[in-house]
């Protein structure tokens, strides 16, 4: 007898799963200690059904959900159309229908996850993810299975490749966002509106997850606070780089005195840290706790192959737990209270760019307003003056997340500065 | 009811489990769905018994592996004594005896493995080693259970940290081999006798067990040639950056046409490569597969708390599957018939460093004999000669360990040339 799948969409990723099933079938086999067959697959209507078939997909091609949830020889249901809705109520009933729901759909799990997972436990039912965070790396169940003697202190994550891939040709090549952008369009890696590859929404879904496996805190989305790489200019690149840094697109997630913060946004990492070196479309995500220390795990973020196989790893693991009767553990047991962190405990290094006008005394007004928050400088460039304005950088040491909120409004409430950008900067 | 431990040994690594078991208490006690407890700790004998009460360890420390072996309430037995004996014995009479059993013992699981591994499937019983190679990274349990749906075609792996703080040493600031040794032998990095670390045995044993766990297939320690560091001198390191490479000494297990092959041995990586940035003690594990394509885990290769997590995952991961009464499953399912390479199979580019006599048709003489093993260069450089010998340096393209065993020979034969250092090179 064969454990039978049906899987809903049939994109990039989807026909990714019948290239490992053939490739690697005889260990996949032995793992799942039963065959695996794509029983039917859920397409969007009879065009797409005809066009696939002319293509030569050799598949079970149906267009009504039904036929998928009322098929009771369908143990496992593999969700794979992306965005909310339909999405959303396909696997609710397929969890209703007594089915095993594997998924790859960050933005669902990162919104509506709370539900459909309180819905699986309830019904019994397995409900894995591990492709919707960083693709073909597998996080999620590393840090549910081996990271659980562990006590995790923070996570920072390359998480979302477009980005990553922009922010290298910026970093390593000195191109503008604009030119970067149009790149990654013209590759297939952007998408006509990029909104939630540049802007960090992408990555905040992702680091939603990560607070579930890594600090076991359900955060919602709308807490995540999330800065894109539209406003890194050439500049603050090229001063970066004088200063020994990288600038990259970093979701972090981190757990303070008084709960977890969790934001994205665009930060300078020292060049020795190992995620500086995380170029291109790659992802990583690097992991600091008591135990283990710093470690990081780095592969794929994306694309047909590598999600395939986190998605079969899964189906496999859905296969073996039926085989062992327990099939019905959620896919990350850690779960504590949730506690937002105080804006007070929550600290970091911050890179300031202010433009001033080329006026003595400027220095000091500003050097007043940042001792005024109780902030000092780590370093400090005034940038050559073209005569009326000169361009101030300053690192700054830790300053708390009031602080930052602090000073940002009266350097924007006096008109003597122009503050151009302010980025996390990462210790040592 | 608690799950009741007995830890045999107490040195750096087993000290660093209560920590954990301490400070991460309520995470580990939901993941274990109970408490665990060591019972009972063996020591070597009374007065290492009396130092260690005396220095505070309030454990019930006894000297006679019968007390523990004879305690029926005692479900897990870890090992972390190191080295064959008395630990071969000690494991296979805890297996004997009907306690699942931990260890971080990779000299014993590469050498004795296979019985051990066979009596605890015998007896229903777990054997977990997770700790065994690259310490706190969590390789094992990732290639077991989240790699089963990929096909794994290489692994490369910066498996030891000593040899690595000395190579980051002789790379990043020219230091000589004989300086980096002592600098890790002052830090308490290398032993007196450094031999394991530096020829590459240590490194040699991870592989046997990455070869397991990556392949399926059981490798004899015997089967893995090794090369260590202590050959490289400054002038490798300086030509090797010249050319954009970093030499470290990296573990291989590869599968070609006709079987898997294994070695330990000095490699040029390019500049580019995810393990070219793994510097000073720390460890990586590169995994190139037909599904992820390229993934690298990455952290401490040692250590006492990212050992213990280690061990603690084990320990957990054991508890667990008590409560599910499914805890008789091998660490590593994945295994096929043993095929070792025909040598004629196993390619690579490699680094030949030659002195020859500054005298004229030497380079000629040189290329003549490379191409009668028909191989090509891809690189050329003929160092200033000092009037008396000239050195010359060749990366070439791939060969296979035939060629190379051929050209070796050819080399030594004739007295032209000096063959100074031969190196894999890895291709970008």
């Amino acid at each position: 007898m064969s454990i039978k799948i049906g899987l809903l969409g049939f994109g990039t990723v989807a026909s990714g799963i019948p290239f490992l099933l053939h490739e690697n079938s005889s260990k996949i086999l032995d793992a799942s200690r039963d065959q695996l067959e794509i029983a039917k697959v859920l397409v969007k209507d009879e065009e797409e059904k005809e066009r696939l078939l002319a293509a030569g997909n050799n598949f079970n091609f149906v267009t009504n959900i039904d036929d998928i949830l009322q098929d009771e020889s369908i143990a496992i249901v593999v969700e794979l159309m992306g965005r909310i809705e339909p999405a959303r109520t396909f696997i609710t009933k397929a969890l209703e229908a007594g089915k095993h729901v594997v998924s790859a759909n960050k933005d669902l799990i990162a919104t509506h996850g709370k539900d459909l997972i309180a819905l699986a436990q309830d019904k019994g039912l397995a409900f894995y993810y591990e492709a919707a965070v960083a693709g073909g790396i597998p996080i999620l169940r590393t840090l549910a299975n081996s990271l659980t003697s562990d006590k995790v202190t923070r996570i920072l994550g390359v998480l979302n490749g477009t980005s990553n891939f922009m922010m290298t040709k910026m970093v390593d090549e000195g191109w503008t966002y604009e030119a970067a952008l149009a790149e990654a369009q013209a590759l297939g890696y952007a998408e006509s509106d990029p909104t939630n590859d540049v802007e960090g929404i992408d990555a905040a879904y992702k680091a939603v997850i990560l607070s579930q496996f890594g600090f076991g805190m359900a955060i919602d989305f709308e807490q995540v606070s999330h800065q894109g790489i539209s406003s890194i200019t050439p500049d603050d690149v090229a001063v970066a780089q004088q200063l020994g840094y990288v600038i990259k697109l970093v979701g972090s997630v981190e757990e303070t005195a008084s709960g977890i913060f969790a934001e994205v946004s665009p930060t300078f990492l020292p060049k020795s840290h190992p995620l500086a070196s995380v170029n291109d479309v790659m992802n990583a995500v690097f992991v600091e706790s008591i135990g283990i220390g710093e470690s990081m795990y780095y592969g794929p973020g994306a694309g047909q192959k590598p999600t395939a196989t986190s998605v079969v790893a899964d189906i496999i693991r859905i296969a073996r737990r039926i085989k062992d009767g327990n099939v019905g553990k959620p896919f990350n047991e850690f779960s504590r209270e949730t506690k937002i962190a105080d804006p007070a405990d929550v600290t970091s290094n911050y890179y300031f760019a202010i433009n001033t006008s080329d006026e003595k005394g400027k220095m000091l007004r500003l050097a007043e307003i940042f001792n005024s928050e109780d902030i000092s400088f780590e370093q400090v460039l005034q940038q050559k003056a073209n005569g009326t304005t000169a361009r101030v950088v300053i690192i700054t040491h830790e300053l708390s997340k009031t602080q930052l909120a602090n000073v940002t409004e009266k350097l924007t409430a006096v008109s003597d500065f122009e503050l151009l950008n302010t980025f996390k900067v990462l210790g040592e």
